[in-house]
């Protein structure tokens, strides 16, 4: 399984393609991971700050865009490395000049846990290739 | 103290109650567990998402409700794993047949922290209690 | 970097000042951490919760504010008992008498963490110190 939260400050509405973003974090996540993250258990979404002070709150135009991965144990930490610098550098590449327009703060963590699951996604899927 | 936020697509809207999901998880916090939160630290709370890619993001009617527990360190490993176990299947079965209505992936995960507090509900409760 | 969520129950709105909060947080990370917090990499952000159940869930006067902070590893645990200990305390007197105007919960919890950014604040606030 593999969560991906994009928290982002209400000030870029109008400077990124939120779903454009969510759509790329999860196709990269489907198609340039061998395969690591099982399809069904992709859940990638976006979540809008209405409220924050960010630096020295002198600025309004200052922005963020923080993303938060959690992910199932027991990948090597050579993957985690590679793909997550892939990840990373195709989010930026995705904002193009968008750091160049205004203070813009892109971050990203990554976290491992193990938890508890019940998924029928996957059979959804399994259907849906086999028509 | 014991903090679950419950994060849901917004899709599942008119598929499940949250309010009695809530209730359900602070219940057994409460009653199953031996003691071993204080009723006064409990919160559960919901959290609504309304953007986010699931899958393949193929089917608009994926969804997923993902629990996140954070709870004080120092209660035993099998503790946790008897304890954590019942309340997932709680709310796995209090969710019924959403999983064969729809495509839903159910998650939760569980971790310890130490922190900071200050509370007065403790106090309202031995005053509720003492009524 | 440091990251700062506040997360607050919604039946606080009319009780406490979030962007005074917000302010406050933000303030004390550059002015009382002897330049610990790269002033660029700060992010303080509140979250309303309108849905919840806390403690025994009888009382819809109880309300609850808890902080997240994530920041980069590498601080001694003394700065970091000594540091969060002070801004908690702050916390806790900034909000005043609201602990006995009502049932409340205030936690804050610390992690640290290791992930990739790109900011271009830092430049933004090397200008502004230019002028």
């Amino acid at each position: 399984m593999a969560h991906v939260t994009v928290e982002w400050s209400a000030n870029l509405a109008s400077d990124f393609d939120l779903g454009a973003l969510l759509r790329l974090i999860a196709e990269t996540m489907r198609e340039r991971a061998d395969g690591t993250f099982p399809v069904g258990g992709i859940r990638v979404r976006g979540l809008r700050t209405d409220s924050y002070v960010i630096a020295d709150g002198a600025n309004p135009n200052d922005g963020f865009i923080d993303l938060r991965v959690l992910m199932g144990a027991g990948r090597s930490a050579e993957f985690r490395r590679s793909f997550f610098d892939s990840l990373f550098a195709e989010v930026r590449d995705h904002l193009g000049d968008l750091f160049d327009r205004r203070p813009v703060a892109l971050s990203m963590y990554v976290e491992e846990a193990e938890g508890w699951k019940h998924n029928s996604i996957h059979r959804r899927l399994a259907t849906t290739k086999a028509i």
